[in-house]
């Protein structure tokens, strides 16, 4: 190394030893004649003086360079307690520029709010900035921690393909052509699902993966187009199996990066209770503040509005004394959710209830309905009436803002829950909401629980899956499933799914052809990498822990990233040619 | 889990104990109403015995099975001291079959010779076989290993972004069109070059990754369009301190997968001196039977064929006794490899010199020539005159090719060896083998040795790098160097390449602009991890060491990929919009 100490490891100890280090130029003071200059390096800064003028005289901010001199005890009164070196200072005998930069487009040292585009232009400088550098450290460890978790519980670590099968249904996949075939083409995998499964019927009986999936999909706020997952599948295992491996990988993680010990086990709670309690598949547990089911409670009423398979409501701490602004912002807010709006009702001080809906509300509904909801006086409810999903969605919703508010969130708390019996169907629905048929929850090769094995064909909108999602503070951090292992069963799903033999075919033919090799019964579970390390991170976006992000719509500020292509690009990579005769090999 | 035990960890200590075991029946013999079943799972086999023949009736090999039944120990003289269950077995009570298997289209247990594509089509029963199976946990146990190494290494684990810049230039890359961007493309990175060197210029100081990459090239035995490599850089380190790393961690893999202690220091050979001696920029030290240079032995002889620029030989250990056929075939063998011939002599057993070339010789040229090249009666001189580094290169070919053929390989040996400073330049050629300029032995990256800094630019020929590849038996396991940090010398490596500012800007422009801002001195390494394994794990081909390796021309049996895609799917992924002006963004 060209350096003999890491500037942040110098310590009174080091007083008096001669010392080399490298490291950037952090701040700079000059105080008459003598200049002071923090020289930073991966490990921390250390103070370098210079006290004869001109060696210091050129050097301006992110300057690498080499300095050699003699470590000092600081002059009493000098020292700085903040800092691990604040004890000491090197005096600069010899200095040499690595090499100088340019004025910089933002700051390296102190909090400035930059514009994000112009943080990912110049990632290499961003990343100089402390909180940018602990977030990828964080990543690092984190994913030395997973090796290490999945080691000790005997899993391979397995490297599945990403040059792999285009399916025609495939929307969403990236494509890429093969010079060496002109007209064929591979696409990039959204996950190693189909690849899992395969090395279960290869019998290695537990495989895990940091894999990198893809993604060809609209842009939308916290997505990238390529993205990790931690992809865990295991043979002869039950939910119960699955589960604990899952929160070992988790509590390690929590430990040893956070500090903070998750209690075991971690609380389950169904698909339906999350649903009608928290009016979210993923509840963010760390407030209360839940939903109330008002069906029942509205069953008999006059008010049109409430005639509604489902009529429930959440409470708004404090909001009786919003502005009509503020209230009216609230029917903005649902609207943009595409809702038609949130019924409220306002609880005076005095008890009575105030607000447009009180007074299509019986005496007798609105007598009980403070206490029905758990309101109080000086407290706002908002209604949802209409279909039970949607609607829960919508007070879910609006549960979560009325948290982010009234400050109801404990940011320092961490809570996770495990979501599980999910149903294995959900209506798909055309364009107008009417339900043209059954679409999976998870994915087709989910299988029901046992209860439901036999005849979920003739009633998939009950059918639960022995499916699973972990939860984190309102974050679903992963999922997974126990998988169908039958052909059988697997048949009885597609026919559900309404997929015929020949689209089964082109998409999973392989997988299926594997099952008739001795499958044997197994499921996993796959993390949110990304999403996972933002949390054990603190920051506020994946793209804060992910060393090149794209920006909006996959573009790359830094390299230009995708540009257009030459005619002779094309060319080279058969872009143009057609199958001969357009049909699948 | 579906059962209490694993069927390879049973012993006598577990006799008496009800069990139940899940896997495969790997084999089945059947001794008068007796039925033995060896069942496999992914810890061993363990016998299981039936006594009433109806309940095994059925099962057939592969079939997933679960079986409950009493451990007990074999009766004298049945004990299989072979295997670790061979001393126990289990009574079967109660059998389940999970899941079928349809006949094997290759027998799982046993060493059979089965077709490559068959292999790859069913590769999760090729992976049932346990060399295959044995191989996967080298690679994980391997990587987990890298992780280990690297991290109390203190370098930083970075995933680099795989979908990134395409340039005009870069065939091979692989390219992806952008359904949000039409017209536009990533590109797929042949390796992470750009984004670790930016990785230095931010300061993160030590960087690692096992990462994926990817070439569309021509197909070649032993290739890969996907592979993954390990890729290492650090900064204000130099040449000695980027080896440590790499030797520690080849060291480690070893030490722990194959009990290997490499002596340590690995030995260092400069570039020149293993061309010399051996023919070859990867030399296999396993044996040694080197070349003999002679062109200042023939410097003055009279046979046109050996006035040349360099002539040398190798000798074949009793090659004299070749048939006509067989020194025919060593004609054949060098025109394959784009030579004219392969001149040889052959040495009686009086010690007199024939074949065709010794009437071309004088007399005092044959008199010395078995003592000069160490040859011994009854062996064979094959000569190469012309180009030096062909010349060579084409000798270094048949020393490998007599050391396989005469058994002087040492296969149970472990030789590596560092190969350092190779030029930096080589002459780049045109069709007719005319210089027409100079091209990188390595990347434009590559520093210069310090003595050619200032002055490599008017002596391209001659300058050295600060570079290094790692060669174990003759395969190159890694390879890397010292990188330019300094503009103003990168500018010169450019002109010296014939690359113009244009060029430059386009293939690597926002990597120059990185290092306006205080770019580090930096080096690293990259080890072709498939490769690295394939050593690790004693196989042949690196498609032993991948999960789901392509065949030939990126084929995929398994998936059919790549395919066919739909005139929807082009319409969707934006294929065939052209850029409005042709121009790159």
């Amino acid at each position: 190394m060209i350096r003999s100490h890491e500037a942040g490891t110098l310590r009174k100890e080091h007083a008096g030893q001669q010392v080399t280090l490298a490291g950037w130029v952090a701040r700079r003071r000059d105080h008459g004649g003598v200049t002071f200059i923090d020289l930073r390096d991966a490990s921390g800064t250390a103070q370098v003086v210079f006290r004869e003028e001109d060696t210091a005289h050129d050097l301006r901010s992110e300057f690498c360079v080499k300095i050699t001199g003699e470590v000092r005890v600081r002059p009493a009164g000098n020292e700085n307690p903040e800092l691990p070196t604040g004890g000491i200072e090197v005096a600069a005998a010899d200095i040499e520029v690595l090499s100088e930069a340019a004025p910089l487009p933002f700051p390296i040292e102190g909090d400035v709010n930059v514009n994000e585009e112009v943080r990912l232009k110049y990632r290499y400088l961003d990343i100089r900035r402390d909180a940018v550098a602990r977030a990828m450290r964080v990543r690092s460890e984190g994913s030395f921690l997973v090796h290490e978790v999945m080691r000790e519980h005997g899993f391979v670590n397995v490297e599945t393909p990403t040059l792999t099968r285009s399916t025609p249904e495939g929307a969403r996949d990236f494509l890429v052509p093969v010079r060496l075939k002109p007209g064929h083409w591979y696409a990039l995998p959204q996950s190693p699902q189909l690849f899992k499964q395969l090395l279960m019927v290869s019998g290695l009986e537990r495989y895990y993966q940091i894999a990198r999936c893809y993604r060809d999909e609209d842009s939308r706020a916290d997505r990238q187009p390529e993205f990790t997952q931690i992809d865990i599948e295991m043979s002869f295992a039950e939910q119960e199996d699955v589960l604990r491996v899952a929160e070992d990988l988790v509590a390690r993680l929590w430990k040893e990066i956070v500090g903070y010990e998750i209690p075991r086990p971690i609380p389950r709670m169904t698909y339906a209770e999350a649903m009608s309690r928290f009016g979210s598949d993923k509840p963010d547990l760390r407030f209360g503040n839940e939903l109330t089911e008002l069906t029942g409670y509205f069953s008999g009423t006059s008010f049109r509005v409430f005639q509604a398979p489902y009529v429930g409501a959440v409470v708004m701490p404090g909001g009786a004394s919003q502005t009509r602004k503020e209230l009216d912002g609230w029917q903005d807010w649902a609207k943009a959710r595409g809702a038609r709006g949130l019924a409220y009702v306002l609880v005076q001080e005095d008890g009575s209830l105030g607000g447009p809906v009180a007074k299509n509300l019986s005496e007798e509904e609105k007598a009980g309905l403070a206490a029905k909801v758990g309101a109080a006086p000086g407290d706002a409810i908002f209604f949802a009436a209409g279909k039970p999903h949607a609607m829960r969605e919508l007070l879910g919703a609006a549960r979560l803002e009325i948290g982010r508010r009234r400050g109801l969130i404990d940011e320092s708390a961490w809570e996770f829950c495990w979501v599980v019996d999910a149903p294995v169907f959900e209506p798909a629905e055309d364009a107008d909401g009417e339900q043209i048929g059954w679409t999976p929850v998870h994915h087709p090769f989910t299988a029901p629980k046992p209860e439901y094995a036999d005849d979920f064909q003739d009633r998939p909108g009950e059918a639960l899956a022995d499916a699973y999602d972990i939860v984190c503070n309102g974050n679903e951090i992963g999922g997974g499933s126990i998988r169908i292992h039958r052909a059988e069963m697997q048949q009885r799903v597609f026919d559900a799914l309404g997929l015929s033999k020949e689209e089964a075919e082109s998409k999973f033919g392989f997988l299926l052809e594997a099952f008739k090799y001795g499958p044997p019964p197994h499921g996993g579970i796959a993390f949110g990498w990304d999403r996972l390390v933002m949390l054990l991170a603190g920051v506020d976006t994946i793209r804060d822990v992910i060393a090149f992000p794209k920006a909006a719509s996959g573009h790359d500020p830094l390299t230009g990233a995708p540009t257009s292509i030459s005619a002779e690009q094309r060319k080279e990579a058969g872009v143009d040619v057609l199958p001969e005769d357009g049909a699948e090999e």
